[in-house]
């Protein structure tokens, strides 16, 4: 119940993104939906392609495309309100990439990956939507160039992957993956926090 | 007979459209092929992936790449004569657009899929081509900015796949739904509608 | 044994070649390594998710990912030496190009498509990686663009494809297929060969 409550709310979040760039480059109604949806829902996608479960459970209900519209809606008549909230939306980015992580990184065990790949695709999860994001405005995805966002996602699904080697029970990963990969995300933000950028020469 | 002639001449037809793009990208020859194949069927082979029917059709048999390839060749050698024939390209781009919404919602209700997430589908196989297309040439999809396209292909797809909770069988709704999407895509193109843009303030 | 370090070899030159252009962009350390990645595997795991082989071979073992890993690392810290090495990466590049094209297309074939289909993935294998690579840095793919790239890989390709058509083994065609698609690669390199590019007018 409060996990599918987290799920719902990640989900707003990262749609939230998507429709914010939507309206930045000026797309119609239609785009702004479209976009939010692809932010929230593309890593999930890519992951569950990859695992073999289809149809992806963010086209097997309504509920996703629900969520996709409500964020687009709000964002293409409030943008304002949403540009103003910028500090609260980094906050519920930062706890939907930590959920999403950790949710990816269970449901790749499950397909029987291996610990090392089920991390990976755990941070697929919480990074695909941002990467389809970018690509579909024309645009080097942001996660590639800077901060510490794809690691903080992988620290929390390397917990949840590797935990069970060392005995640890999902019950006790995953919500500590989550908020680890959470405050990781928040701390990173707050100190301006990156990974170095490469010098061609 | 009659609809696999319609499926090879909407196939035909949006192969025209990838290529088009790439000869006033100055790809080469191989270019202008790959592309036409890409903006032909990649929304019929995404749909394909997300519903699980592999090998997707659009690479299970030689015909679909034959026809990109045809559509490829016309275009590298007879850009001139496509440009002239912008008008009729048109409007089997819209014929293209009803039919692929419609089947495409179709095998999505088959799969099992939800309605409303049928629908989806159904547009997306009508509009995931134009999106490839654009996306491989570095640009912000059209689809997601101007026009009434989507919309169109979602409405015939939405018929399909919620007419058997209204006791609407496929053979009428199908045929209803094809030729609704292309005349509302048709009139919108005749009278320059198209959904408002988003204004960042 | 010789095969899966030829494996090893070609997919470290199709990262290094994600690499490298990832620190011309200027991403960090986390962009260089997923785009080495992105660049050795997405043609594979294109391949493997049409034909419904799941999970990809590229994410069913660490392998892949270390040896990306690895590339990118090395070309962050010395692209220089990548740079002034750039003449024997080319070949190694010719040589990962006609590896992959074989074994694409052999899976392929196993899958059960048609030989025209199977040549057709088995040259997206080989060129997948960078038309990926290049749509994350939002570029129009280079192998639309010029050079007898993909041309190459679909000749090695064909020859595994529809070699069983005229009773040749795959053990023959196999490596007659890559060195022919590493011959020609070269040679065209070497002689400035590319097909001509479109003239829109």
């Amino acid at each position: 119940m409060f996990l599918t409550f987290l799920d719902f709310l990640g989900t707003f979040v990262f749609a939230l993104s998507g429709a914010t760039r939507a309206v930045e480059r000026r797309l119609d109604m239609f785009g702004v939906v479209f976009l939010a949806f692809v932010a929230a829902t593309s890593g999930g996608i890519i992951r569950d392609l990859l695992i073999g479960a289809v149809p992806p459970a963010a086209i097997a209900t309504w509920h996703y495309s629900a969520i996709a519209a409500l964020a687009g809606v709000t964002c293409y008549y409030g943008y304002g309100l949403i540009e103003r909230l910028s500090a609260p939306v980094a906050v519920f980015d930062a706890v939907g990439l930590g959920l999403f992580a950790v949710v990816g990184a269970r449901k790749a065990l499950d397909a029987g990956l291996q610990p090392l790949m089920a991390a990976g695709l755990g941070m697929m999860t919480a990074i695909g939507g941002g990467i389809a994001r970018d690509v579909l405005t024309a645009r080097t995805p942001m996660v590639l160039r800077k901060d510490i966002y794809a690691m903080a996602a992988l620290a929390g699904a390397a917990l949840v992957s590797f935990g069970p080697d060392f005995g640890l029970d999902y019950a006790l990963t995953a919500p500590v993956g989550a908020v680890a990969t959470t405050a990781l995300r928040l701390i990173a933000l707050r100190r301006n926090w990156s990974l170095p950028s490469a010098r061609p020469r």
